[in-house]
């Protein structure tokens, strides 16, 4: 890794990404939740009232992120995806209906995945990278960002720092994320649909995640953080994320950027060789279905 | 939000809620559990030992607070809304049987619904708003609050300042809660039947709710803490709230007030436009039951 | 409360309570974990190597504790119950099985109830007081306490002082317990049978029973503490209990004694009145099973 | 204890053990897992990143580590167990597939376990010790442990200082693990397959870490500290994981070995009587299936 080019310098290169899930991943665990008032309102919540603030705070802070919306989203909030772009940021694919593709099979996937690009294409909004439903994604996820130009997903976890997958051929930047950089593990709670059972402390979270950060500076990786505006909108959420941003800028070398530019620079790296998407071949006598 | 008046110039506006559900929530989760002695006296522990130490709390800080009780409650215990009331706090609908709306038909629900409000009718209890069972509250809900002239609803979680519903043309004032601000996910274990798994020191707890608080006076916002005299009745738990209740006193700008005249500072606040309920119409064809 | 003499003057007086389960919960979770060694040997650690810990802790630190041991137990490790007498401490009825009196019939509790009496005196050892497995009590749980002569039953929780049961006319002594003051929610771990699933560190459950500690000595309540040698048993968690009661030493106001001691000054308390059992009755209509 | 010798002098002797599972927990649960990227991806991530970090930092301070391998992850990655060993550590058996003892019968099981002795055999590893899958031994993992000559085991809980057994007659020695000494319960998050829902700091975890050592000292205990490359090979855990080991340096008095060379210290001390192992016999009547 010594001439790798794909951190332009910087100790550690961040990308704070939020996806704004809004109703989706309720009404993917049961159409019924549509009636359950509490509960919509609780996913309203993200982009109704945490995207604002979070546009703010990032335009107060000076930094880009990168905003992964479903398409369902951006199609019932007409103008949310263009809002976001004209504050300076990146609208990326986050599958049509928050569906796992894991879930679905691959005709299913494709169609999903391709209405929300008509969804964005028809909003003006260039897409660029992709992250899948629950993180849960299949060959056919990535045959679908390789053969529909993308040039990267972030769905990952074979590295903490970005790496090159070959698709049939075709280079896709892989920006890897973490169970332990996510907010959901942290706020989400919901006992029906469960989505979540413990609600730690801004305080915990902001220490544990500085933490990663500062060991992240010593080991030269991507701090990719994934944030949900319904969770991590609320208020003491924010000032926590606020501080963490603070202190990254205080470090003077971790280097903010979005995916699409992380991607950019990966792709652009003479270093990094082509691997293998991280399938398995098991043998049904050893391990049974 | 710069004319708002709701908040009558505070930086944050304070209700303490307290749900006296006793025995109702575990009694919903099945009759037979009506035998089972500890988790009956668990229940009990609330509106027998839990809420004189809170009114007696209540009193030394000089803090008025909102009590939602079940109807099944209140007629169970019949001195115990009342005893409330003379306390100068507020008693509030929540149901009769803190079965969850979402479980029940709309004839069901009516039925249980209108049930409470003739308890509390026969008690001479006056009632101005109402909190679902569980929060999960349905548009049926909504319609019962409306038209019988209650002025508010606490159960959804749409934004953290108040805000007015139109419903079937009248106004409801929603006063919004949240999984952070509610001791259940902190304090709350019981297995048979399970209500809660995990247990956390009064420590985290005051720090967090504290920090919220904080955040709040930034944002401006509702800080609507929900407690449960069974959990928060426990000793040291109480001696946190003491300390958070004073540490909001100390601020100086924390403006601590009933639901219902919140409720009526909403409706008089002409800055607020109403906003329709938080149902979703979702397509069958993208998410199945 | 104020001319009440249960607690001799003292602010807060505590009962160091160890449930010495061992295999029992396990099996009584099903036979077939006999076969499974590790397990097995996760449980036998309280006894083989907690309980001789928890003795020399207790002689160096000069309190008196009392040992709820399954007749089951008792009968498998036949010098158990005798030296823990043989230290100075009480040994009392925690069932024969620990199969949970909720999940029996009248007949089988009545059975497993006396089984474990006639192995206790079978041993020579003096029983006045019960626990019921997993402190799920039931009327019959009562009748078998109060008909057999003992003194006080320690399973319920409605209140945090004890209290006494009127049980067909005999005072039974309650000394009530609760989730908050066990062990178990905070270091039990096991996935097969699941028993726990978060360990916790034992400077935050010092942290948390000693603030609960401080708290009752304000409302002079009962801190009754209840452990098990094969989760407190481990290291630093002893060194944690250790602290816990040099602290309770130092305060000077925290009184230090077996149940069957506690249980007589309540019963001599001339100003408890009996309460009712707190069984419930609940109205199929509204509670269905 | 007076006059044991197993640990050489030291007031506490530490093992620091690495189970390299790789995607065989996963594949265990099903093997249709093995088509899910993100999940295999996060298992990958243990040999290719976790690993070679981890021997980076335990070259940069000195101290020998053991590694339990899968013989299947040993197998699917050739260079992998010879890299261990040229490093100066030992590699042991940790069954072939991951599948639990506790789920297979005596001949799966025999079978499992000797097809991992064949590859660590045709790789030219010699084996020494094994620890079970889940830790889920069986009386039959106990007899072939014996049986295949190997020195000792290191999955049960039944004291946490070295003992030994006797298995039909041969003696094996126990280097007990437990739950509080592994990353699996602070670190996993998973929820298809459920492999856990709680994320703690590393903070939390090294200061439990650290006074469970601490304790361990006083009590001459095994420090038997089971970490995974998949989890505790992330930064911030890593950064824990240096700090804890740098402390136990600083004491002076903690002696760093691998399992095979305190397992033959353990045989060579003339103190340890052998134990039987922990099977229990249930009666029926009172334990049903």
């Amino acid at each position: 890794m010594t001439d790798a080019t794909w951190h332009g310098g910087a100790a550690a290169v961040a990308t704070l990404t939020f996806d704004v899930d809004a109703e989706t991943p309720i009404l993917a665990s049961g159409r019924a939740y549509a009636g359950h008032l509490m509960t919509m309102s609780h996913q309203a919540y993200g982009p109704d009232i945490g995207v604002p603030r979070i546009l703010e705070l990032l335009a107060d802070l000076g930094v880009p992120a990168t905003f992964f919306v479903p398409g369902w989203v951006a199609e019932h909030r007409p103008g949310l995806a263009a809002t976001i772009v004209e504050h300076g940021h990146e609208v990326a694919h986050h599958s049509y209906s928050h569906r796992a593709p894991t879930a679905m099979n691959a005709v299913e996937e494709r169609a999903d995945f391709e209405r929300a690009l008509e969804v964005f294409d028809a909003q003006g909004i260039e897409i660029k990278g992709h992250r899948a439903a629950l993180w849960e994604a299949t060959q056919t996820t990535l045959d679908l960002v390789a053969s529909h130009g993308l040039t990267y997903d972030s769905s990952l976890m074979g590295d903490d720092r970005p790496y090159v997958l070959g698709v049939d051929g075709r280079p896709v930047v892989e920006l890897p994320v973490h169970w332990s950089l996510d907010d959901w593990e942290q706020y989400a709670f919901l006992p029906s649909p469960q989505i979540g059972s413990v609600i730690e402390s801004p305080r915990k979270v902001l220490e544990m995640w500085r933490a990663e950060l500062d060991a992240m500076r010593h080991y030269r990786c991507l701090f990719n953080l994934c944030l949900h505006p319904f969770l991590s909108g609320r208020p003491s959420r924010l000032m926590a994320l606020r501080e963490l941003i603070e202190s990254a800028q205080s470090y003077g070398d971790v280097h903010f950027t979005r995916c699409r530019d992380l991607a950019d620079a990966t792709h652009a790296d003479p270093t990094l060789e082509h691997r293998d998407p991280p399938t398995v071949t098991a043998d049904p006598a050893v391990y049974p279905d």
